[in-house]
């Protein structure tokens, strides 16, 4: 079968290789659709050693189930499913409730990440990393795995501050903010504050129901003080999904006292927590910063299911798989709207 | 009557000044025990213009109800009381909530820091500051007001993760540290591991419960890490009651996947938040930096039950009133074991 | 000044008293609109020594400050509030947790029930029971108070369960229940299932929101478990508005192992809860049942942010102060659509 | 090899059968202990076609790995190892989140319960129901998955009401509630008052560091309500380890305004719901009863860290697997202390 291989660190290419077989407990899925994500750029450009060679790529995964191994249950040649990602050591405190984001033992075990991808025809994954979606199109289940996943869960650990009456900084419209935008609006009532550099990307923001839009610049800060009111209130969550310098120095200047910082954007910014001393303190007191990290497999599920409402959906641009490595190209020159999904 | 005020920055003297009448709402108390904190020295030494002066300082306070003011019920003379220091707007949403430690309005409002403290024979203060004590010595009430009730609202925050067969590590055997080893012992069962560069301290927290003592130094980390494991796991729950750099470099380099790194003590360090780029991470995934601030009146009732079982005691050292600028001298020279505590 | 007032036990009269003055920390208010209720009934029906006489009834209530009582801060004549009418004592745990429906100390303390509540001129409350309402109509106003905030705060406790891809049985959807839907729709993503055995009620559920409607009758419980699922599935929350027999046999009949069955109707039936034995059990494991009171101040600023930006409307029909009497006989018969509402 | 089953229902024999094989991700293990528990006796006394003939009873297990089957992965022989005894359908929203106590799919599945059990020289079970036991006696870990579970399940479930200064009433000492004793103690500050008819059973539980015994008799409420105050105040947790009428009539009158009824015993007592009618409420307002279902895999987890820092320990009676049908017959007759514990 075809796959699209990183081959050596760096180096992406499609390869033919041996149609792969269910062991027990896996299942062999026929490829529907894998989106592209930023963080495969982020594996392809590690130095050798931290990721194994060679090792198909694709981690959000859609597909048929072609043939089942011994002693799977629940799953039979036909159903449709998404792919959750992670694969945790399925032991630790984390995994026993779920959390395999948490995982304390395998740091970064995965499908597409420690083990094969979906950028193939086929691929294998354990049984347990599937979940139903009814009648939800392979385009759309594949972003929802981790571009859909990570908003949401970065959204549920927040979701104790996101109360009727109070405020949502989102900054970034793109592959996440635009999903986090609608999980917002579907799930909560707050007021959804959009903060980007695009018009482009505010106008797509309104359109999916942000109530105030921010055009960031060097006035970013006063803008959105003028809407969430001085310290010390503020902005009760911000969402950052660029995770820059200046993104989250903005976003430790808006938050409230009581708020939360969520930054989720890998564009390798730092945030100082420093809460009080000679110098000013660099966020309210009483507030947190958390790293998210994905999420679990009972929120794919819940991701599913707002997705089969048509409460979430993603705007993908379609790539067959012979383009998969142009499609990463484009990713990484920030030309995709959207998501790009691979469709084999 | 007698008062220690702040009559200038940081000019701290004993002078005498008419006592007080309770206003409608209002309480005039007897002093009975006032606790000295760090944050009276922060606000000596805060530039003009941010306390008013002059003013009473002291807003650790327990003391006996003198008079009660128009409009005050559940209160007599005689009613011995401990005081919830901070005031709240009363209105905006955390104060409606009971977090006025979160108040969107009043940025520090409070007994000793924006109107009259304890420091004096006399106290006003709203009624609905005051709460029940029984027959718990003025003395230990006074010091649970703040050295008990911060510590006590840090581990509440972090109770979610604080369950059995987890670890804590605990930075700082001083005033609010020896507070928050008993607050673990008696309200989890968690292994606390206490950290101090002195001896002295570990040997209290090792009577106080704790069940491992790591002595700092240049191996603190590695002498964590051999009791709570290696990365992605670690300590479940980080509580720095220091606050300075090197502290704050342990507690994230400890910390475990998913875990919550507390920063209540305010030495002025900085936690730098990266969650991945080029550099290495500074923190696990799913980790939180939360920098609570003192407490709720709900939290303080708890911290008043526990005191009055026993299970949580502060360590005392008496000093009367016209001794209380000596005692703060002490207290800045690292002089002080436990908590001063003035007695009018 | 002209009150609505039970001078009797079940007897209510317009009179003519004198206009109250506000006491220390209390607020005069100009009455600009009174929500009528069922538990008004309940206090007209109630035997001698239950609820004092005279007394003024009106609990749901909205209007304009006149004057303010000594020692009140942050409210002036003009300012336009809606009033919380519970008092709890202000010291017990639950009070300090905001949570005053739940106060330990008085059982039935508010406008309207302990003291003279808001049908008539002019009422005096503690400045402590308004909340600001910005533009929001003074009639839209008064039912939040209760109508809105009862269903608002059962959803509340629920809300862990409330989760996308989970049902919500609403019973009933009259003043409290269309309430519900439209909360349901606003701030969560669950299927709501509306239960009522008026078609005139079920339109007004779809309009609303909900997205299953099922008319009461013989075969209510399979017609929801056509929608729901077989046991051990089902409806993860199940709101009684209306809580007779047959409405608590459906609900205990249909809510999922793992469900909540919230039960706030006050029409005198039971719910048997008798786990396992050799009669059948009467609810699934791990189900919890509720009888959640009114609600808290927090969560009424939440209603009144819901209302301010029309995701939540009250249906109302509105009387002069002196045909009160006259709706409450409509009440009592049935015949009022939505909520009725007293404008003095 | 030997095993004791019931053949047909009601009919508990030992008998010979072919030691069974380790299917894919599954471990043969050998057992080391088998606590018996009262459902067994349920099983046995429930008519044809509830639950499959013959079937080898015993779902307290806790042994040490003999082989383990295709796709095992984190368990080799030698391991030791207590077991989980639910097996959920491993995929509805209930078990996504690890709460197989509630899944949706499979109303009763488990190991002892709708597959062989462990009352036999091996058992068969899939990996994934597998916990580390570090050095804990088997006989020890056996009853902890489920008479050690169930209780800190309810606790768990009851855990955001019991706080510092709170009361729990813990209803029957025996096999579960000395257990809920120890792990409140363990993990809680709260005032813990047990209720039995059995002076032992009181001298046990007041040896488990109970702050409160009643002897349970005509005046139970009366001598409860004397240490936890009059309505609207009261318990703020009730355990019921009993579950028959008299106690849950108990319960329901001495539980606080707020507070939660656990059901746990399944004596076939009936507890009514019914919040306000012509005659009087059942409960007061704000309560809720649950019905818990023994627990999580991470619940067991954390009762398996309580029991080897010994914090929890299960008195255990000691009896040889051809004896394990005469074990029954004392528990049946009340004439187990604490748990009898099978050794094969």
């Amino acid at each position: 079968m075809r796959a699209v291989r990183m081959t050596a660190p760096g180096v992406l290419e499609q390869v033919e290789v041996p149609t792969p077989d269910a062991g027990p407990g896996e299942v062999l899925l026929r490829v529907g659709a894998v989106g592209t994500c930023h963080s495969d750029l982020h594996i392809l450009d590690a130095p050798a050693g931290i990721f194994p060679t060679p090792i198909t790529l694709g981690h959000e995964i859609a597909g048929t189930v072609d043939t089942v191994g011994p002693g799977v249950t629940g799953w039979s040649p036909g159903d449709r499913a998404a792919v959750y990602g992670i694969i945790g050591c399925g032991r630790c405190r984390a995994c026993l409730r779920g959390l395999e984001n948490q995982c304390r033992v395998v740091a970064v075990g995965g499908i597409g990440l420690s083990r094969d991808g979906g950028l193939a025809d086929h691929v294998v994954v354990p049984a347990s990393r599937l979940l139903h979606i009814g009648d939800l199109e392979l385009e759309q289940a594949a972003p929802l795995t981790d571009a859909g996943l990570t908003p949401y869960h970065a959204v549920e650990l927040a979701r104790p501050n996101l109360r009727p009456g109070t405020s949502c900084v989102v900054i970034g419209i793109g592959g996440l903010g635009h999903m986090a935008v609608q999980i917002l609006v579907a799930t909560t009532a707050v007021r959804v504050i959009a903060v980007d550099t695009s018009v482009a990307a505010l106008d797509l923001a309104t359109r999916l129901g942000a109530h105030e839009v921010v055009q960031a610049g060097p006035e970013t800060v006063e803008k959105i003080r003028a809407i969430v009111g001085p310290p010390p209130d503020g902005a009760d969550v911000v969402l950052d999904f660029v995770g820059a310098d200046p993104t989250l120095a903005t976003a430790r200047q808006v938050v409230a006292t009581g708020g939360r910082v969520m930054l989720v954007g890998l564009a390798g910014g730092t945030l100082p927590v420093r809460p009080v001393a000679e110098e000013p303190p660099t966020l309210p007191m009483e507030t947190s910063v958390e790293i998210p990290f994905w999420g679990t497999r009972a929120e794919l599920q819940e991701v599913i299911a707002l997705g089969r409402v048509r409460l979430l959906q993603a705007d993908v641009q379609i790539f067959p798989l012979e383009r998969a490595p142009e499609a990463y190209e484009l990713l990484r020159r920030g030309e995709i709207q959207g998501r790009a999904v691979i469709v084999p």
